[in-house]
């Protein structure tokens, strides 16, 4: 399973290409969670509102066509910000998830909190911790930069982990 | 000088296409502000949200391409709207300003005061009398349907009174 995380920003948009190999199912293999790319996507900052999501669409268009991967994980909007700033943000969503619509991927969205968890264990971990268990879970050598690109990872990883639940749970059942 | 106007809305987005004709300067070829077309843009509801989108992107798309106006006019938002609502017409509107940005076409944005002041001459009128006004100004036999498409025709028309504006000043200047 391929992933490509999105975490979706004004300023920069942090993107990151998790595969999950689990045809290779002994130890010898691992690890399995293998980071494929990451980065962070900024548009020139005194372009206007329409051509800096024209630059977010094209980048993003452009990696789905590199990568394809199975689906995209997002964030979901944590409501505690202002409308001016939930406007600005939905703005930049709003091309993501027609990057992913257009590209034919399904969108899968996790709420920060479960994001967090997944990756550190706590839902409140500054953003050095989700850094560093990204670069761990991942074997980077370095914590991966910038901050929204190994958000990115963390979305990524946080939809492997939930997937690979689903499907333990179905083969417990069957 | 064509203008296209978008009212963005989760549910229904309004287009209107309104052309100036400032070539005809006699009396006689009165009204010379004339509705090339209007509508609502209104995605299959039961579709998830990235597929919604797509439907927006893709009618705007085509739209633009099928009318070529100079400019896209629209609304600029009106914050005292919660984060969640805000959040959910960002999604909107940043598709909706991608498909005049993929098209080349510049974008004119307008407070909601400014274009119901510009059509009604009352900054806090009623939908109804900015439909009403919306049919006289451009001679239409009723108001247009649905409000969404009267509010899209009053964005490009206040396009179109401010630019007239902006070009009288400049002859008197000069």
């Amino acid at each position: 399973m391929r992933v490509c995380g999105i975490d979706c920003g004004t300023e920069t948009t942090g993107y990151g290409i998790v595969e999950w190999d689990d045809r290779a199912a002994d130890a010898r293999h691992a690890p399995r969670l293998v980071s494929l790319g990451f980065g962070g996507i900024c548009p020139p900052k005194k372009a206007a509102l329409p051509q800096r999501l024209a630059f977010v669409h094209g980048e993003l268009t452009a990696l789905l066509a590199q990568f394809q991967p199975d689906i995209v994980s997002i964030e979901e909007v944590f409501y505690s910000v202002n409308a001016k700033s939930a406007l600005k943000l939905g703005h930049v969503r709003g091309v993501a998830l027609l990057a992913a619509a257009s590209a034919g991927i399904r969108v899968a969205e996790y709420a920060p909190l479960t994001i967090k968890a997944t990756v550190t264990g706590y839902g409140l971990a500054a953003k050095e911790q989700v850094q560093f268990m990204v670069a761990r879970l991942l074997t980077l050598a370095e914590p991966p930069e910038p901050t929204d690109a190994a958000d990115a990872l963390a979305i990524a990883i946080c939809h492997i982990h939930h997937a690979q639940t689903l499907s333990l749970q179905e083969a417990q059942v069957s």
